[in-house]
This record gives C-alpha cells, structure tokens and sequence, in this order.
C-alpha cells in the first residue's frame, strides 16, 4: 500500500463519460489497497469559457486591478470538476470529497493569476485517507494570507498536483494526460519517434522549456526540488488494464541518473517555432550595452531567450537575441525607436521566419564531440545555422523556419533516437 | 446615503450584456452616494447545467451521501457570476470585490442542499464599503462550521440577499427580477390584473406559498423575521432610469400594517394546479385516523397541503387531503396498498385534474362574508368547490382544474381588483 497522487487534465476529464472513466481507473488504484490522492483539471474548454466571459466585460488585461476577480472566476471550473469527480466515485461505491484549494488549504502568495504555493495543509486530507476515502483536491489553485482565491496560471494543475505529492511525501505522481509518455520528439514531425521509459530531470526540463507541451515547466521545477516521482502516462488506456501494467506504462522522470535506463547520449529533439530573431548591429563594446538594450525589453515585459554576443571588431560589436513571435513587432519598434539613437548603432535587423532546433541528454555531459556531430548533420542538409546556444546537457540552433521538420528528422535519425525496424 | 442592497436573479445575470446593464445600475446607485451590496444568482441556466452533469453521473438523489459535493458544484455558479459582475463594475471604473460565501463569512448549518444562515460576519463587508467598494456576495450559499460549502436549496440567493440585508441593517433589499412588482393575481390569466404598491408581509407569504413565483418564501419569513423592507421591482427597465423614480418602482413588501396604502379586503388572487386530490372514504371514525393516513404519505416523503376531515356518520368518515400532482400516482398506490386494508375503509379515490384557487387579504380580518361572497361568485359561475380550506387572512378552494381561469377571472373583478379603466 502506498500513498499515490493521480493529476488528470481537462481532456481526460472533457465530459461525464471520460469522469467516469477516471473514476474507475481510480477506484481501482483504491481498491489495490493504495491511498488515492486525484488532482483535476477543470473540464476541457471551461477555462477558456469562463476567461471569455471575463473579456467580454472588461478589456483590461491579467496583472490588472481585475485579476484577483479573474481568479475567483477562473477557480470556479477546478471546483466544478472535482466535485463531479467526487460524485462519479460515489456513485462508484468508493468513499470520496472533493476539497477546493482553500479547504484543505493551499497556501500561496497573493500573485493574482500567476500565485505560488507556499504551504499546504496536510491534515485534512490525511484524516480523510486513514477513513478509506479518496480525496480529490482542486488543481490549479490556493488561497492568500488574507482568504483571498488565487490561481497558478495556465497549467498550474500539474504544479498542484506535484506539490500536493510532495506534501504528503507520496510514492509517486502519475500525471495521466492525452498522450502517452515523453517522446524523443513530437511523433507528428518525426513518425519514428520512440516513448521514453524514463527521462531524467534536468532533461525533462529542457524538453519542457522548448515547448513539448506535456508538463508544465514549473511543475517540473517543484518536482525536482522536491524530489517527487513523476510518472507522465495516458488516461486515454482502457481503465481497466492490468493496474502493474499501467504502473510501468508512460514515462517516469527520474531523478536518479544511475538508474536511468537508456544510456544514449542525447535523448531527444525538442523544437519551436515561436520566437523570431532580432539583432542590434555597429554598437558600441563598451560596458552596460547589454543591459541598454534587453532592460529596454524587459521593461516591455518581453521575455528573451537566446541572446548572443559576437566578438568585437573595431571597438563595435553585433549583439542578437530571440523574443516570442508575438512580441517581434513590439519589440522591433522599441528598439529601433530608443535603443537605435541612444546607442548611435548602425541598424536594427530581425527575422521572424526562424526556428529553435535543439538536442537534449544528459549523457552529453560526458560526451564531447556531440555538438560539432549536430553542425555536421545539419550542414549535410545545406541547413544554415544563424545562432548557436549550448548549456551542459542541449545545444540548441536557430534555423530558417523552412528547415525545421527536416533538420528535426534529420537529428533523430543521426543520434540513433529512431524505433527499431522490425 | 444609505446602506441598499441588490439581488439580481439569474435572468438579469444571464448574458455579458445584462451583466453589464446590472453593473451601470448599480454604480448608478453609488454615484448617488449609497453604500452598495449586491448579491447576483448563477447566469440562468448554469445552475441547471451544473446539476444535469451530476446527473449523469450518478443517479443518487439531494439528501444521498454526495449532496456535500452537489454543493460544491452548484456552488460554483454564482462564484462565477459574482466575480463576472465585479470586472463589469471595475470596467466601469466602479471599485469592487466579491466574495463567496464561505469568504464573508455566511454561516449556515450542515444541512447540504437546504442549509439555513446561522449567521454573517459583516467585518469584511463594512471595510470594503467603508473604502468606498461595491460589495458582491454570492447568493444561495455558505459555509458550515468545519468549512464545507452548503447551498440553501432553489431560490436561495432571495434568503442570501435578505439575511445580508438583515446583517447589515440595510436601509431596503430590492430584489431585481424580470416581473415589475407583485400583481393582484397572474397577468397571463387576467390582463386586468393590477401591480400592488405595498403588500403586507403576511399577505405575500401567502402569494409565495401559493407559487407566486416572485419571491422564495424563507426569504419572506426571513425578512418578517428580522423587519428588512423589501422590494421587488424589474431589472428590465433601463439602467439609467432615474434613481428616485426607481427607487419607488415594483412593489414594497411591508411590515408595518397602518402604513398600507391600499385598504382593499382582498389583495390578490392566488392559484395553482400542481396539486392532486385524494380521499379516503368510510374510515372508522377513532382516534389515530389521520395520523395512520397521513403518516403512510409523509413517510414516502410526499407533502400534504390542504386536509379536510368531514363529519362523521354512523361511525365512519371520509378523509380528504391533497398532494403534490408529481406524487399523486406514488401516494395512491401507497394508500391501497397499506392503508386501505389496514384501516378496513371503504375506498381510496383521487383526482389529478384539479385546481386550488385562494382570495388572499389582510383585511378579511376584519371583514366578514368575505368567504361567502367567494363562494357565491363561483356559484353563480356554475363552479362546484370541491374543498375548502380557510385560515385567517386566506380563503382557499380546490375545484375542476378547467374552471381555474374562469373562477380567478370572475373572483379579481368581484373584489375590486381589476384596473380601473380609463
């Protein structure tokens, strides 16, 4: 008998037909003899319902003076799921209730829409498990000092459910979501892509930070802190498989590196094509340059990832980064508006039909020529590189969009992350 | 200035565009310089919707283990709505903050789906509109004493809105529906029906039992209880009607009987056909009779509205009452089944197609022949009454259900209750 946390998203909870479905494969977890602790999304599409609503009154923006309202509102589809949940268990015949963040309570900060969880209270949960009841806690939200109801922010399930594991010092934490584990890459790029077994931490977390849009990279973080296991899997299996079977299924991120299983040196492709490139050329290389352009960013609320420095030619220097597609325009008016006269630079260049193409594995620590491998393959394929980043365990290219699939496939191929033929 | 509060019912809060015609109203009620708390219902619909989903996922009934989590879910709906209404207000540059329940907080029993207010702490509530806040509190819901959310059952926003308005001490309670006021009787059965100004406190206790749908009874009772005017009126109007014009619209329900306007014996017509009628004949005349008939029905959970024991002859009497029509089928198999037998009576008859007709008037307190003149003009209409069932400021009969519009017709013109015609 163990103490387990079950996290479901807003697909596996998207009607009263797939509500009862998890509250089958729940109740079997229970009736194996495990403590059952259920995280639920709100049902799919009700978020944005509700968030609808909230923009049809008010055209003003999250971090406004309306957020701690937004909050209110938006809790509302977590309470609603996991009260179905709790009644589709009843009528289950298997004991359960269904706590509201500020029930059990999930502290937070008073962050409105973007809150993070700074205590959790695990007295009531703990009571109602000793008398055989499964406990269903909302995700997604807590409650202030001050009885205030606030939010995580998008996907803020999985960080609750995470956090709620690590609370109560769980066995392990299964995030059951429409897919079926961590992949060497997105199976829709690359038809050969293979189900990780395991994947370690800091991998997961690069994959996360490229967009593989499986746990939400905060999650991530809390589990590693923690040292939560965290087992991604799908709720879309019958729920009626063999429960030691659906034990294994999925991918468990593992935070133990000799334990990893799969010794390849790079375990996956991750990839995005949600930022654009902008590059601020002839400044000057004297101190605080970087700081005059990315602090005016910043103040836009812009966020930048991959920034670049070249080396300086004639006491000038070019400086690049990436920004998110959606900020390219924003970001390109305030450069060449501000940052142009007062650096008396030469020009400010950008692209927005560019890519992100990296490869992630821990075993690169110890590898070297993994790199040069990547620019290798790449070159094969007449694919430019335009910007280079590399931290221990990813190196990740900036590509011409056009080139993403292929230098994707391309990658997966060449560090041997294809299935096996038969 | 005063303090007023506001119930909007779900009609009025059923789209973004009447939620936001409700937040012009209200912030026209504090620009004028009164302290404002509203109290919204779920969007029409949402509550049902909440409720279908449970459905179908359990078919356990209000009252079985899971009403804790059906209240939790319903819960959810004015959560919602309040916080929708709080961005609309702050869209309108109106400051505002709303709370559920349990954040007030609203006190009630453990009574889940028809919990009672215990009590309201107005600390929160006073801060906030002493820092100049509209105040939103969601109706129909609480919080028991080891912080589980309750509901006080359908209608219950009505009873929320009046325990604050009590709490609050609030200058008036005006309950925004979609009719304009109490009306002498329905005017979809006679067009000559007339909007009340003041109706007594008993009097639309009455109305409300007889399924006046304007207001939920407790809320009524509630509000005698504690001496809140109350006022009913139409949030179908244009918001910026001017406020003292609205301020005197719809119909005050009022508790000071020297104060009434209108010195008319009878003030309205009440009537219904949701009730059936059942009759025991040739019971023996002993003691215990009613409690052995009437005690097999209320057992089964069926309510009995009117009951009329006849007198008896030659040791047997017949025994008449009525149910709700919904239960009619269920009560009669129950009373031939065990009753019939037990009792050694002659016979169980009913009928579903009848009808209950009541002349309803805090001055027939006063008056006599007030009751015969009901029964004369149904006379003279050709009607047979059935029962009769009469209490102090009531006369009720049952008859044919195809006579009902006829006798409330031909009853609001013998009382004087038509509108005068021009």
């Amino acid at each position: 008998m163990a103490l387990i946390v079950h996290k479901y998203g807003g697909t596996s909870m998207g009607s009263t037909e797939r509500i009862k479905s998890v509250a089958k494969r729940v109740a079997k977890w229970a009736r194996a003899g495990h403590q059952m602790v259920v995280v639920p999304s709100a049902m799919s599409g009700e978020t944005n319902r509700l968030l609808g609503l909230a923009k049809e009154l008010s055209l003003a923006k999250p971090g406004d003076t309306h957020s701690r309202e937004l909050d209110a509102l938006a809790a509302t589809g977590e309470q609603a799921s996991s009260a179905l949940l709790a009644i589709a268990l009843q009528a289950e015949g298997m004991p359960s209730v269904s706590y509201a963040g500020w029930q059990v309570a999930i502290k937070t900060n008073s962050a409105y829409t973007k809150a993070r969880i700074e205590s959790i209270d695990d007295k009531k949960v703990r009571a109602d498990l000793n008398a055989g009841k499964v406990v269903i806690i909302t995700g997604f939200q807590g409650v202030d000092d001050a009885g205030h109801i606030t939010t995580l922010g998008r996907g803020g399930s999985d960080t609750s459910a995470v956090a709620i594991a690590a609370a109560l010092k769980a066995h392990e934490c299964l995030i059951y979501t429409d897919v079926d584990g961590v992949y060497t890459t997105d199976p829709r790029v690359v038809p050969e892509a293979r189900r990780l077994q395991t994947v370690s931490f800091e991998e997961m977390l690069e994959m996360a930070s490229m967009g593989s849009k499986v746990l939400q990279i905060r999650s991530v973080e809390f589990a590693g802190k923690y040292k939560v296991p965290l087992r991604v899997l799908s709720s879309f299996t019958d729920w009626d498989i063999d429960i030691n079977e659906e034990a294994k299924s999925g991918t468990l991120i593992s935070f133990e590196e000799d334990e990893k299983m799969e010794q390849a040196v790079v375990s996956g492709i991750a990839f995005n094509r949600d930022e654009a490139k902008i590059s601020v050329l002839g400044v000057p290389d004297t101190p605080g340059i970087a700081y005059q352009i990315l602090g005016t960013i910043a103040d836009a609320n812009i966020e930048v990832d991959v920034i670049i420095q070249n080396i300086s030619k004639e006491g000038k220097t070019d400086f690049s980064f990436t920004v998110p597609r959606a900020d390219y325009a924003k970001a390109m008016d305030l450069l060449k508006a501000k940052v142009l006269p007062a650096l008396n630079a030469t020009e400010v260049t950008g692209d927005a039909k560019i890519c992100k193409v990296s490869i992630v594995g821990i075993g690169m620590r110890s590898h070297v020529g993994i790199a040069s491998k990547m620019f290798r393959v790449l070159a094969e394929d007449g694919i430019n590189i335009q910007m280079i980043s590399t931290s221990e365990i990813k190196t990740s290219v900036v590509i011409d969009e056009k080139y993403m699939e292929l230098a994707v496939r391309a990658l997966h191929k060449a560090f041997d992350l294809d299935q096996p033929t038969a």
